[in-house]
């Protein structure tokens, strides 16, 4: 990580990150890589309210639903066909939906739960800026199905409305 | 719903909201309520950034994982025994939990995953207030598997590491 | 004073503050007591934009007129009958008044000096919440009557449109 | 008032406003008085965040102990001598005086109790900006003393620690 | 233009804008073409505080001199071969510059001046965020030497230390 | 510079700055002078979103075209006349001027390029007011022609339409 340095020594490269033209891997369960340029990976953009990310997406490769807490997101297809979607809030739940071509925009707004998969044919990417430096990122089944130690399974079979065998199920997968 | 008035026109009524006296019906899958104070209940919060919920639960009651995506929340425990969590952001996603008892106040950071249940041997009671005058909620079960129309289910079945029947089972629920 | 940890440290009990189910000790002049659950009681709440009150009235206890000079509060009644009022702010100065029950809520716009008082036969309590982890509170007779060290009376005296004797006699009191 | 046009439409008057040259009439028990340039007075302030005000001081003059419930002020002294103060919040409060030349600045932080005074031998002019295009004022004594309706006396008797006569003497003033 | 609609009608499209696929025409003195998505452009980014912009090159070209007013920018480089500079403010002038190679990423802050000019051989081709949906964008010749009507020709004179005949020349261009 | 005391600290020098009184040296090219009161010289601003400068001109002297990267200017003539002038954003580029007496007050909106220059025949006096206690500025001449080390002179060339010479001329100058 980066260090902050005082007004007086600021240089170039404090301003600068490097490698989003690289591939993210996806050889994973999910097939996609998110590679996130957040006040974490540069310093630089504390107080300045944004960041970037890249996202790569195999084929068929999916973005799980997930939220940020702290950002709206707005994405742009650099290669590739992707479906995007979100769920609007309680009590209407709607999903919105979208197929993506290169050059298309999307805007998900702050901490709704969303999505993108892969479509097309052969591999996928994605630009995406948030409008804030530390957006945080929720992925839903890792936080609720793998948080650590694990939410109690009856929590999770009363809100699921599933047997809590089922929910036993999908927390051993993670 | 009430209207809001000019400047010169407030009454007293337009400051005022009335029963959160009154335990909400928890006669369902979940036995749990909660009974908002927001904007749309009540139009003189809006612009002032703060809203409120009396949240009920019957034995064993339970708020189900859900997020704000505007709000951080503040909740103080009326009446009965609580257990109360939430799940940190990615990476980590550590699950927070604490039993709470009467006159216990806990604090649910903006947007991340948390859920409340009865854990006393009575009915429970809890005043909680949100940092937003219109915070949103969004129940994660609800957003993911009963959205309206559905989230195609093998994108669930890849996010949740399932087999889509499993999905398709969840889904029929909502 | 708890201490605030670093992000990978946090614990459930950071999250959390105990004590709001005891009645504050009313045995004083004015009949009343708060309870803060500000940042400076309770750490976790810096950055999180909202705090938290008891308030205790013993029968005829008056939370005198006040503000809060960074915060909207929000007000329900847990036991009891309180009178609650407001006042608007230059040229108007229109005294916005109301008598609360049990389940009411009540808004006071940031900055405006506002009261309760219990107007019931018994205790009363109230819960309210603050649109920031450090409100501030500045009671207006403390302010003016009772800074230290005073401020000179032949200010207030023109100011409050009295003898200065009558300053001298109210500076006396606080 | 001036009305606010659409962008393709705003003139250089839209974003003047005349008269503050002009020596605010002092004739009144206070001996001071207050000129506003406020987004009421000057429309185009809204959304800017920002505002300024004239005041005048007759000998002796007061600008007595107020708040503004949604800007810290900066002042300067433009002519004459100036007594000025304020009051921390609670629990201390501290009374911070300090006596202004021409050319001193000073600053009131956000809704802070604070008053200035002409102590020079002749006029005195103040100009002062404050944090928001609508920062309000309310006026201690008016507020309190001078609502209308009326704070009932014995809730005023019991905050200020006097006998109610001495409450309806001072409110027959305002 | 798009249309806003109310909550209840919101659809895909809402949230959707396309064409950042093309080519902006660079066939132009400066060789350099800004292709926004602003909310002039997209609509729904009212109130979500972000946008984005493509940025097309042609060899040599040059993205001039310009500030965001209200806007912090992310850039990453799509293809090509990017100079960026910008120069921090009052007293101390610095110019602070970078060559950037395709998936480098450089954040200009708020406010400053800055510019990009393809330093490669071929086409270059940028996707940048701002933390506005309303940034604003003002070219620094264009509004020192284009205004219109223009700023009076002895005023930039003397701002640039040049004879008027030297800023009439300039002004004659815009 | 002062130092920053801690709250139980404070003293009222803490909020207290002199010299605004002091005519400011314009024995220089452009004839005038900024005498700011930022948190750089003023440290208890920080936080409270004001600062305040006073501008001196000496006949035909002029605050030549800057912007402020994080702040709306209010500003009101003390002593003098004075032409200001803003210009809008892009694509309109519109030139607003007026020409302000002794108490004209006029708002130069966040980060537009804006100047005054005294058009009276003697000295002229400004007071203005900042939204930000750190606005921050940048004269246009010195941030383009004047940055160190420059910014390359066929950049600029090609952003102001002239030759190179015309730059170099122009750059020496600074």
């Amino acid at each position: 990580m980066k260090h902050v340095r005082t007004q007086m020594q600021v240089q170039a490269d404090d301003f600068f990150f490097s490698g989003l033209h690289l591939r993210g891997n996806t050889s994973n369960p999910l097939g996609s890589r998110v590679t996130p340029v957040f006040a974490t990976q540069f310093p630089r953009l504390n107080t300045l309210g944004i960041s970037m990310v890249r996202i790569d997406y195999a084929p068929c490769g999916l973005n799980p639903p997930h939220t940020h807490p702290r950002a709206t997101e707005i994405l742009t297809v650099i290669e590739g066909t992707l479906q995007v979607g979100f769920v609007t809030s309680n009590p209407d739940n709607r999903f919105i939906t979208k197929v993506l071509q290169k050059g298309d925009v999307f805007v998900f707004p702050v901490g709704l739960v969303h999505f993108q998969r892969n479509v097309g044919n052969g591999y996928a990417v994605a630009i995406a800026a948030l409008s804030s430096q530390n957006p945080g990122a929720i992925t839903i089944a890792n936080a609720v199905f793998g948080a650590n130690p694990p939410i109690p399974g009856d929590i999770l079979a009363k809100a699921f409305q599933v047997d809590k065998s089922v929910v036993d199920m999908i927390q051993a997968k993670f």
